[in-house]
């Protein structure tokens, strides 16, 4: 920097684009004055000048005369002069960095009024008592700032000030009370620093500034920086404007509006205003502030500058304005705005009028949008106010992780029974769980919504109801249930079953009472479409759908969805009728299977034997042979996987129907076997009851069996267990069958005049000898289903990438593969060993408050580690096939930043669920035009 | 091929390299002919010879002439004639591929045996029942393999023909019977062919040899080479030999011998002889068979002789021959010969015996044994006779994984209590329980052996028992339990406590009874110290051991260990007297951690609050902090920690002390917090009955806190869950309380004067940030602790790489340890998602029966997609930071494939338990010489 550098700029000199060099503050100030918005006279010294402070140790050549002929500007703009004892100009000096630091700088009000002009302002005040206020505010400012004093000190003096009048309120300390004040303020600054404030205001502005540069690397502010990552190289512009005073009288006040309502997106100013007050009455909450409407009765040429302030704001900015304002003596100044803060449906809406205003053009509007909320267009949601007042009193009992967006209030209720058994007696209910499991589904399909105190973003009960659209609360650890009493408690509050209770599933909150929940806007629907059908225009990403139903497939295609990508089978099998039929084959199958095992056994043998030694193994073998055939269990193994291979047939022909002319991919059994048998812990209490109560013998025997059952099946981690294709190869005739399901359902379409494309993915697989084994097995069971019925049906055989091991391993297993589907919840559990039901609320949430982790790999894919895996599959996967159909079935699939990291990646598709489809067009839109980057 | 191409080799002519064409049989009879040992004459049809044979559909071009002038070269030299009615030739055509296919292809014997032929045969014998049965099989044989006729009709005729003379075995019939059966089979043989078998041996040869070149070709052999990967391509070659006669008096015989005892490998024939009997006699059992040694005393110039030619052979081949005779009248035929299988402990004396004999060089030694087998010389053994006695008599009851070497027998008893009782009492136990845990430790202490049902080569009860060198056998899923009548079943037998068992963990076996129990042998202890020590000599690795006490580490370096690469500090917390101290821990941490938090999260909070909220939120803070200071929670957690601290710092004083010198890497707490815990299902048990039976309250109460407290830390799959340095993150203070234990150890040891190396390795990371947290707080420990006690200890600081991400994340990693230590069973379990519990006992075990894996990953490394991982870490880490050290702590630091591939990836060290060392030391060398490849 030389001498000759510029390093103060008037405001109407500067602009928005000059960040780095006038600070954010300093930067939008500057940028209000150049368009000719009504902003308090000043300048600003520039983050050029903090860093020669900081080089020099003291203020560079050339600064101070710079900062004075400014001041002069500032007299000449204002009419009133800085030290005068008259007609005195009070300045605000704030620190303003190119980043954002709330509350981490120093900043220095009312400097000007010293002894000799507190006189004067009061008489241009009209009024003592502000003046003097403003001269003990800056004493006490001053003090503890500039010169270091504990706060305290003076807070104590104001305390035994407002005791000794018997007074609540800072403002109601009369002038005398506060010549005293200030008299006490001024000793204490004298026993401080040895000497009294100085009473030469140049002084004083110049030590304040002194202290605003120096407050860049307070301690506080440092440690900001290093917890942000932020640069301590930036320094901080300083910001110096003239004081404007709303607390002037009837014809002064001071506001906050927005230039539309942030609620609904409606084109009105909305906002609030106090008059005859200044900010710090509003932030006090000492009165009660109106409505901004009321000022367009009581002062309508205010209001209408206001109106039009706002609008002119909206129009330079492209966006929507959330506006501080003062007015002093009907005089109106603008002292901030900013983009203002808005609700999805909101969002949505002000997009899309802006478009139809010519504010901006239609790809700026898919811009504007945050696309990971726009499925809460879809949902009902909190009244905005009520919810605001119920947690103004305390209904917040509780926070956990944000599962599902949407709003419900009902009865909480603590198991799926009693909730099916409420809400069919038209009691609307909230379930509230330690966490869910397929045996709930019946009640969370009943309930207005979900309320776990375990699981994280993918759990079972996270899972199922973004799939269902309701909303739902997980891991809220803070739950402490009390079974016998039926209630939990958190934060001191106990909440019984029956009583009402409201979640937020966009935000994790949990209030006690019931807050009014409002039903999606049709009209936001409409405009939602309109903006995706812009998105649809410029994304290259496809966008399926994970749904399970006829019903969840109708959804889908109705919010756009272009293919079904995941279709899972297990859910299907946990209706009342079915689970009997599961049950029935798991019990009998260890019997079956040993039967079969042993002819196996034989054979192998005898292909090895000895020739002596084969006449005595073929007669083994016949014995086997016969003990195979003539097995009760065998038999039940048969009869059970055919009543579900009925149920299955009916199920996929509903869902090919519903996506007729789309891809449908149904994933084969995944889920691990235990999942469909009885809870064990139950079982344990049952047989330790019936042991001891004398009940019936049957009964205990068959409780014994069942339990029996339960622990050969039990594994000590499911998620790494015996599921997936791994039952495929140990089990074979349960995904025979369902292939054969598919291809009966598929046929009797085609017979219909239907075209479908049902593909058949096959879970879990770590080696590409799984696909091997597996896929010539199940193609014989397609060409036989064909032959059967005499139509010709294509069979894509896809596999799930979920384990590690096949992203590592991709070139081969792409050989035996039609496509992979990134099951991208699996592979973020495997590749960081974090279990999907217990992490995110053992210690996940801990890593990501404590910074250890940047974000929850669950909701947004580490594209470090897992994408490391996923790219590393891809390339590989596509060298080696080059038509290898790729896409993501995870979680992942509905959230933006993993969006665009899939589509960097070149996927094909993302599938998500119903409810995120929307998201997931607006996210592929966003990333293919640049506005997203991977996360 | 050509015209002229030799297609027929006279014994003498081949030698064991030609391998290829005269396949395996063809070469190593010849090359036993080529070194003068006495076999029968002969020749051999090239593999050539079959491809032409198959090219054309008919032997080529001058091949018969060949076969013809070989005939009459064996003529000569055996003075027997083909087809000659006084003097006839009988040979053997035998098929022999390039690679072994044992019983794939056909073999036909007897070949010259006509109806002209048999009464001269008959003459020679001297008897004319051998000659008639000889026929009998010839047309048996013939018959079958040649003619294509079903078997069975000739063992039918057979069968009835016994029964019809009241008679149990073939050999009994009598001329006039076989005579009868001979003229039947003719009928059969007329019946399906529409004639009679041919009479001109000629003809018969003819149709044998192109039988035997056929048979490359039979379904059977065709899905043996593809089943195992063999190509289809080679041809099988065809050797004719004379057949020679042991059954022809008291003068002939047949018999199998080792040239040395395969069992202890002792310098003396070790083999069994029957006089006047053919090989099928020895094979049919149906008469013993006497010691070879008897031999000496019978036959003195025929023992010598085979005594001369079995020495030879073993000097020829540098190796022990497993050796198959015939003597006929009283001249020694050598029929085969193949290096003897043998027992580790034979294997070594006998590879340092060579040495000392000049029979091999050392190098030559060291490739001799199976580096996996060596722990089994520090172990005791069975009895090989009574074993082999035992599961004659069907002692053998159920098979499972081979989980720890050793044999061990004693009262099969169900729980860990009784077996400390009942082994306190002088009892020998075998264990015998579903699955162990770190609560049953005491009772494997105290037990000859484990035995459980469920759990995989690296699961609790194999891990535990193979560092204790205890026999174990693990995933024995052929157990069936009843707890009731605390008894077992398998295979039909029933085994009830307090009955005894034996298992022999070097092969899976459990047998009912008592075998008797070998100890090892010192003698072999001492061989295996010489060629170990040759090992060190070659080997680049050095070889680390797994110990968590003092008198693990002394053992660990008694057999060579250079370091301990983990000491595991979680078994340290479960003796009687610790136990209460960390569960105390447990039950008060939430609290604690609740009353830490709130201090946290108010500083948070007024980091960012407006400055008129400090103050409220400083007075919050206040009374946070005296809540913190005046809690019971946290002063007891405190206390249990200072308890804890102190056990703590003996452990490591005495591991510290027994390895001066020599790295130690202590393993900070890794377990999952609920394994502290009493058992879940007991639990829920207990307070169930409790709850009915009226019991006292207060005991009630405590069980339900129990249980609370259990099912507060329940994780559904832990493995995955909130342990490593997950819990040193979320608890801080248990990791600093650790580092200071071993700072405090290490300081007291070095004022003793001793020099001690700890290094202190994380476990579970799978995000650098997890270092950056935890290492600067360690660090801070290290130098506190340094400068209380005024002694200069630098502690290295490394990370297991044992989760999939940080594998993938190995640069950034590298940056912030000083080594790595891949803990393979981890990293196996997440890469494959095959759980280290469960995976083994559910579906691995079928997958590697079934071939869909070539092998347990568990045992052996999955060198393609693990290996991958631990490629890319290894190559990455040291690129990020040159003098990073590289080791393995999982179980597969002491298999030899597994330290092949850690050789090949340039590893610093494996780390195996004390008993593998000396295999990582012999695997070390084989894989630096190029002996042993990665698998």
């Amino acid at each position: 920097m030389t001498a000759t550098t510029k390093m103060v700029y008037r405001l109407a000199e500067g602009s928005a684009q000059m960040v780095d060099l006038l600070g954010g503050k300093g930067a939008g100030v500057s940028e209000m004055a150049r368009i000719g918005i009504p902003v308090p006279p000043g300048f600003v010294i520039t983050t050029e000048a903090s860093k020669g402070f900081f080089e020099l140790g003291r203020l560079p050549d050339g600064l101070w005369e710079s900062i004075v002929e400014n001041i002069q500007m500032v007299e000449e703009e204002s009419g009133k002069r800085f030290g005068d004892a008259r007609n005195p100009l009070v300045v605000a000096v704030r620190s303003g960095a190119p980043v954002s630091m709330p509350g981490m700088m120093d900043t220095i009000l009312n400097m000007g009024v010293v002894d000799e002009t507190v006189e004067g302002l009061g008489h241009l005040m009209g009024d003592q008592r502000p003046a003097f206020d403003a001269y003990r505010r800056f004493l006490q400012g001053f003090g503890n700032v500039v010169l270091g004093i504990d706060r305290k000190r003076f807070e104590l003096l104001l305390t035994e000030a407002k005791q000794r009048h018997g007074l609540q309120f800072d403002y109601q300390l009369q002038p005398d009370s506060l010549q005293t004040l200030i008299g006490d303020f001024k000793q204490v600054i004298k026993e401080a620093t040895g000497a009294g404030p100085s009473q030469d205001p140049w002084q004083l502005l110049r030590q304040a500034i002194e202290a605003v540069f120096s407050s860049w690397n307070n301690p506080r502010a440092q440690t900001y920086r290093d917890f942000h990552h932020i640069s301590h190289e930036m320094g901080t512009a300083c910001v110096i404007m003239s004081m404007v005073f709303g607390n002037l009288g009837q014809d002064s006040g001071t506001g906050v509006l927005f230039s539309r309502s942030p609620a609904t997106g409606e084109k009105v100013l909305y906002g609030e205003f106090l008059v005859n007050a200044q900010g710090e009455d509003v932030v006090a909450g000492v009165r009660t502030p109106q409505p901004i409407a009321n000022l367009a009765q009581e002062q309508p040429g205010t209001y209408q500058e206001i109106e039009a302030t706002a609008s002119l704001l909206e129009k330079h900015y492209g966006d929507v304005q959330d506006i501080e304002f003062t007015v002093e003596r009907g005089k109106l100044y603008i002292l901030q705005t900013r983009s203002a803060k808005r609700t999805a449906p909101a969002a949505v809406k002000i997009a899309v009028d802006f478009v139809a205003e010519g504010v901006i053009t239609r790809e700026e509007a898919i811009g504007r949008v945050v696309a990971g909320e726009v499925s809460q267009v879809l949902m009902p949601r909190f009244d905005l106010e009520a919810k605001q007042r119920a947690v103004g009193s305390g209904a917040l009992v509780a926070e956990g992780l944000a599962g599902s967006p949407g709003a419900a209030a009902g009865i909480a209720v603590l198991d799926p029974d009693r909730a099916v058994q409420l809400s069919d007696q038209g009691t609307k209910v909230v379930l509230v769980r330690m966490e869910t499991s397929p045996d709930d589904v019946h009640g969370i399909i009943k309930a207005e919504g979900v309320l776990t105190s375990r699981g994280g973003m993918t759990s079972h009960a996270a899972v199922v109801t973004r799939g269902l659209g309701k909303p739902c609360i997980v891991g809220c650890e803070e739950l402490q249930f009390n079974v016998e009493e039926r209630s939990f408690s958190a934060r001191g509050k106990t909440v019984y079953e029956g009583e009402l209770v409201s979640i937020d599933g966009s935000t994790g909150e949990v209030l006690v009472g019931e807050i009014p929940v409002v039903p999606p806007n049709p009209d936001d629907l409409a405009e939602l479409q309109t903006l995706l059908a812009w998105a649809d225009e410029h994304r290259r990403l496809q966008t399926w759908a994970n749904a399970d139903t006829p019903e969840d497939a109708r959804l889908a295609r109705q919010y756009g969805a272009e293919g079904i990508g995941l279709c899972r089978t297990e859910h299907m099998f946990f209706a009342e009728e079915r689970l009997p039929h599961i049950q029935k084959l798991l019990t009998v199958a260890p019997e079956a299977s040993r039967l079969a095992q042993d002819v196996d056994t034989l054979r192998a043998l005898a292909r090895n034997a000895p020739a002596v030694e084969r006449e005595t193994l073929a007669q083994r073998m016949d014995r086997a042979k016969l003990d195979l055939e003539g097995s009760v269990s065998v038999r039940e193994f048969h009869e059970s996987l055919a009543k579900l291979e009925e149920f299955q047939t009916t199920d996929f022909y509903g869902i090919l129907k519903a996506m007729q002319g789309l891809p449908v991919v149904i994933r084969l059994l995944d889920a691990p076997l235990h999942e469909f048998l009885p809870n064990h812990d139950e079982l344990v209490k049952e047989v330790a009851l019936f042991s001891v109560a004398g009940a019936d013998a049957d009964r205990l025997a068959a409780k014994k069996r069942d339990l029996r059952l339960v622990e050969s099946l039990h594994e000590s981690n499911p998620m790494l267990g015996h599921r997936g294709c791994r039952v495929g190869l140990t089990m074979p005739e349960v995904y025979e069958m369902q292939v054969r399901a598919i291809l009966t359902a598929a046929g009797r379409l085609t017979e219909e005049g239907a075209t479908v494309y049902p593909e058949v993915m096959i879970p879990m697989v770590s080696h590409v000898n799984e696909l091997q084994w597996l896929r010539p097995r199940l193609e014989a069971v397609v060409e036989e289903a064909c032959k059967t019925m005499g139509v010709e049906i294509i069979l894509k055989f896809g596999t799930m990438i979920e384990v590690p091991r096949a992203a590592l391993t991709a070139a081969e297993i792409a050989l035996e593969a039609d496509f992979f589907s990134f099951g991208s919840n699996d592979l973020t559990q495997m590749t960081f060993a974090f279990s999907r039901d217990d992490a995110e609320s053992k210690f996940l949430r801990h890593y990501v408050e404590s910074e250890v982790l940047p974000w929850n790999p669950f909701t947004s894919l580490d594209t470090i580690g897992v994408g490391r895996l996923m790219r590393l599959a891809s390339e590989e996967g596509r060298a080696a096939k080059k038509n290898l159909q790729l896409g993501i079935c995870g979680e992942h699939g509905g959230d933006p930043r993993s969006i665009a990291f899939c589509d960097a990646l070149g996927l094909d598709y993302v599938s998500a669920s119903p409810f995120r489809v929307p998201v997931a067009r607006l996210a592929a839109a966003q990333s293919a035009m640049g506005l997203l980057k991977p996360s």
